[in-house]
């Protein structure tokens, strides 16, 4: 089992600072609530987010590490003149620039603050979207993004969704902060999901890009959700920081607000977020729908996307290929692809009359905004066999691959495999085989490997 | 019985246009909401208010006629490409320079979606907020002036709330634009109620000062509601408008924002007025509270607050004076000891370390905040008397009035005067004395009067 | 003759503040010279023109009066910390809000400065345009406007040049206002020669349209010059003040950065212009040109036009109706008809790859550039008769005009009419009868009056 | 002797563009001006520095090889509607993208006509400054730097010259990258002489940092001359370009408009500059001048400065550390040592009541305006030898270094070396020890070397 290391403690400092950016007035209200630590459990979680959000120099894949080694760090919210002010007790001291916080990083604590509110306002409190629903799932995920301000009516299509592994080899990061300033050039903005690697990459080379092109309203978007904003804390380059409540709802925002989407080397994850856009993808009524995706790295990466290719190919048919392009080692025809892509999103949804900031016309399956929760039971019911319609099969292999990176990384799911030995999967015979081939190229490539430790599988195909 | 007029009805256009400022984009069920006419009653009140905000160049007491005149005229919402757009039916051609919409107005009709939307969802729908409570309705009123982005936490107190008649004497108008340029000469900020008369004089004046003090962020907020938007319609010069859902949270966000008071001469009306203000500053609560109230106009109306201040002074004794000050004919004098006293509501503010954007710190008892409604045995229950703490005589004064108001102008009060007589009114016989002098000096200075006619009383003292 | 008032004072202020708007930063010779007084004059001009853009509140005619009124006041560059400062001593209080100056009037005095500055630098020490010629008149013009940031790039023909007298009736003056702010709905800007009258008139009703159509950028570009900037200050509201050396190039400028023209009514010294701009309008190299020109007044100055019309059809023909529009009583039109029209001067300027903001390609012959000294000698050897091509004959009918003003108004006439009796004009007999019938039009209008006098022509028409 | 390389042409593109950023409308003149190759030179000269800036991706030493190999490259500049156009004829395809040019690009095309044009019309055709004195020559550089904006009153200081190699290995590269965003960090900006290396890390690094600190007006100011901007071509991050007539003036507006100074680790061109600015420095009317200096690079790089501080206290005396401070290995401490020195220059101007924006207090003597002309004459009679003042031992050796240089890689001295033999400097025999240890310490460290090839000194010590 993975231990939780001990982390080295940075030195801290104490602060009051004012908040920066969107966070708008609280009321009394409001703020008291923030206060309460022991009733609502929502200071807890403003505090869990907070100190990731200041650990931003220093990642860590390790949240309970993160939180003991600052465990006497603290936020306040006070209600002062001229607004909200935030007091910190034994904040990292990195977050700061002598003694005066990083304005980026001010505005990340600031969307903390506005989303966790919010989400525990409408959500929790006021229970005003229905949950249970596609339509009132939806509904939730575009009020959080239009409180957070990421839905700009003013702006042309231009937001790219950049997904990739958060540790990937120095040349393949070159080649997404490479692809980004390609992207900047041509005045496309960048979404990814904060954190290190391909979600870092792309931002940084747009920002460049930016610079050339004078290009001062730039977009660096970055959507989270507290289950992973520790270990993927947003660079400040991040200039919009938007912390959805959950995985599944994290997801639905990228694909409603992205017009493309690029997908980096990764691991199985990557893997994973293939399969969800692919079965959305495929979902009969999205037939028409536009929404360019590419598969990139560099040359040194090829193999990655082959075997990837291979498999869908096999597992969902020729047809699937329809939906993704496949580009190695070459960043500006990337860019150049996706401009003239986005372009043409802009043609459809003019035509369609359709918002151009949020997808609305999207058809996304219950299955994919319902959460899946890996056990060893409801790992070996996976219905893996292509005697289905492709977008559920599609649903059932996301869920195998959401299984194994439970089982290989996150807490729970490392514990259930040392109990009960690895997941089982059974899947139809020659299915069965190339999964295998595809998961075993993965370990080959190293890219299932944690730390420098031989990867052990925590499944069987049976 | 004040008949409708027949109004004349302008000449019309039919346009699409896109909404400007602060209109957020919308979810597919705001759009969808606004769209069913029947169920709802929402598309009625929207097509009421959006017809006042567009015949801004005609206002009229009268929002049923000019309901009748228009009476083809829609608006529809629409949901498309770059976000929302407005479809208009036969509007006031007026509102329209060249067929192309007056920026000012578009902004407006975009307000009254805002909020007309806001109220819905929050008040009406998800009844988010006790309003049986006094806790509840104020964080009903931030709420939705936080909304409307009209609680800006940048900035420093210098918004003037300016209130009196919006049928007043060309003099005194030209006072008020007089007042108002004063004001803007010194970067103080104008709030309104909308309309013409001593509504409309300081948002001109105070814009004419900014453009000499190249001040390009001048605010000029109307807080309007749906009963009375027809009859004092925001002129465009106002860049902030909101739409409370009724009068007394409309009087509320007025003291709340506001960083000092201006009353001009006007009529029962701006006497109901007041009595409101000076029943809540003269709260045990508020003792120390800081808001500066001046009343002014200019020396041909001094009779209007002397009379006022006699009769403040002999029904709540003599230190209501510290609750204001009379300033005659010298808009620079109260300009500049606004400035000075607003400079110090800031030093209170900040000591207390309040927002400087939203008064919580002021108490205002339930009287002032739940409706009064005027009825012949309401009014005349009405405990009249000084053997009452002053607050309450003042809310109970501030009644009367609001019952002689709606005597005079409001349909129902008209109708049941008409059937029922005038109202009664019973007060201790030295303060009736002193009533009766105050409203005929009301009257004599033709401040009752409604067009031309002879005014006849619609009380009696006894 | 004319004697100067004594102009009553008022209080005065001494003070030091930082200039704003345009001033750029300046060299230390260039402050050096700015100090030192008595040897280059230039700080003489500096106080003068300063004192009356300062005594923007109370214009007169009389700048002597004014000097002699505020005879200690002074202004004084100094170099500092952050660039420059000026310091004032004894300036008019009216310039200043509890002490500290309107920032409208900072801009002006910092314009002043940089003009002077300029024109003493570049014409009269560096000697680099050649004003003997055309050529180089025109290159000056052009060189003064640019340092003073008033030909913008990046705009569209947008500027109206509003002519007409600074002493009109209120009547006119609400109509100049009433037009300007239909000039204003339709994003149009305004550009006069400062003052009152019809100069400011316009200004303030586009202020307040561009308010209405929340049109921040605005312009309203005063062109002065140093020897009517005190009879004709500033107002405040000007957000682009030039100083141009002299009256022939102010004119220049005009209707070089002007792609509309509207002359409101006034005296003798409007027909000038009337007679200055057809006279360029009429040359032959000018034919294709397009600068729409509108004669408009209130019914009630109908005369007015109608004397110069039929005037001016009697003098240069018929023809000469091509170049003017006469709009009665309709500011709409007015604003209508001239959007209409600059929107075809920017077909022809695009057709023709001509700058926007500087009308190269218009002819202005020599003789509207060179000054015409009016003695007696002078105006009677004008040619004022029909045997000359109609752009002379207008030249020299200009020349006539000039002559009466300069008799009726400037010091240096006034003497010599004092001293030799009235000018001999020499005409044609029946152009002699219209001219006469022209001029007694004017004063029966009371267009010719000073002050309350009966007017005394100095002129004979033989 | 260097050969011109051939250079591989990359694509080419013709385009018509129109300017950006400060390039103010020109006037008819200077257009044509423009136009006419054959009779100014002015043409040449644009058309050189042109493509100087538009071959950014792929800088060159060899600006003959770059003119050859885009020979047909051809600028136009035409007057047209909105303003200026630029017709560009095979200009490198890599300033585009996707056949549009990348902004950054088009404002240093804009940058580099407005000087060249302002530099013709004032210095060379107007002569308005007299470039035999101190006093002209300093007046010079300063209107330059103003018509180029680059002096902005409103800032406080806080621009960082950085100086150093432009061709310095990796790891010092990196170094001046963090360096640079240690700097924006703390909300300074930065000053180059364009081109690759030590010129561009510091942007880069500071770009980066201001993107975190949310700095939208961070300055990238880049200084060059038509000599050695074909060599050291903008990145397109320069946000502010300036081309100064020659190495003098440019020189001169780096201590003129800094407000502190940083040395990178470069060869002996670096070292000429260090002792140009030592003996500004130590000239005695500058004894009390605030302008702090900090020679810093990675650990690395120690040697280099350690040599280099040996040989200024042999040569100049112990005290000349008073005016450096070395810094090794410590980005941190390098920006936070600045930000304090540069807020005690604040504070000296603003005791002094100096500008900000440029340095007028400080003495720099004619020897170091007036440029050396080094000959085989010239070099042996420079007068090296302690027995004068140490400013102008500085000056001499300043005049040796950049001997050497001019040996090193300029043609007219790799020609006269090639012909005559190394230079020949006669100098005291301790002295002439020191400068050898110094300079064979530069060409061990591989700082002598061009290209691959083994330095053979271009001097002899005797």
């Amino acid at each position: 089992m993975k231990k939780s290391h001990i982390l080295s403690r940075s030195p801290t400092i104490s602060s009051t600072i004012s908040p920066e950016g969107s966070l708008e007035v609280l009321s009394q209200h409001e703020v008291n609530r923030l206060h309460r630590t022991s009733q609502s459990g929502l200071h807890d979680l403003l505090r869990r987010c907070a100190l990731a959000v200041l650990n931003c120099g220093n990642p860590t894949d390790d949240s309970v590490a993160l939180l003991e080694a600052y465990k006497d760090f603290d936020i306040e919210v006070l209600q002062q003149d001229r607004g909200i002010r935030l007091k910190l007790t034994n904040a990292p001291a990195e977050a700061f620039v002598d003694g005066r916080m990083i304005r980026g990083i001010r505005e990340h604590l600031s969307a903390v603050i506005r989303d966790i509110v919010y989400v525990y306002n409408e959500i929790q409190t006021h229970k005003r979207f229905d949950l249970e629903t596609g339509e009132g799932t939806t509904n939730a995920v575009f009020h959080i993004l239009r409180k957070a301000g990421a839905l700009k009516p003013g702006r042309d299509p231009n937001l790219i969704v950049c997904w990739g592994g958060h540790s990937i080899s120095r040349e393949e990061y070159e080649y997404t902060k490479d692809v980004g300033y390609h992207l900047g050039l041509r005045d496309l903005d960048i979404c990814t999901g904060c954190g290190p690697g391909a979600m870092k990459g792309p931002m940084k080379g747009a920002n460049v890009a930016h610079a050339k092109q004078r290009r001062s309203d730039g977009r660096y978007l970055g959507i989270s959700e507290p289950g992973i904003i520790a270990a993927e804390a947003p660079n400040p380059i991040v200039n919009e920081l938007v912390v959805m409540p959950d995985i599944e709802k994290r997801l639905e925002a990228f694909i409603r607000v992205g017009h493309g989407i690029i997908v980096f080397p990764g691991g199985v994850g990557t893997a994973e977020e293939i399969l969800y856009l692919l079965g959305i993808l495929l979902h009969p009524d999205n037939t028409e729908m536009k929404l360019p995706v590419i598969f990139t790295g560099p040359s040194s990466s090829a193999d990655y996307f082959n075997r990837i290719d291979e498999f869908l190919v096999y597992a969902l048919g020729e047809k699937v290929r329809n939906y993704y392009k496949i580009i190695i080692g070459d960043p500006a025809r990337v860019a150049r692809s996706l401009r003239e892509e986005v372009d043409s999103v802009m043609e459809y949804r003019r035509h369609h009359q359709d918002a151009f900031y949020f997808n609305w016309r999207l058809t996304i399956a219950r299955d994919f905004q319902a959460p899946f929760e890996p056990t060893h039971q409801s790992m070996e019911a996976l219905a893996l066999h292509r005697n289905q319609p492709i977008h559920e099969l599609a649903a059932n292999l996301r869920r195998a691959f959401s299984g194994i990176v439970a089982g290989n990384v996150k807490e729970k799911g490392i514990r259930a495999i040392e109990t009960y030995g690895p997941f089982r999967l059974t899947a139809e015979s020659e299915l069965m085989q190339q999964l295998d081939t595809l998961l075993s190229s993965f370990v080959q490539q190293g890219r299932m490997k944690l730390n420098d430790q031989e990867y052990i599988p925590c499944y069987v195909l049976q």
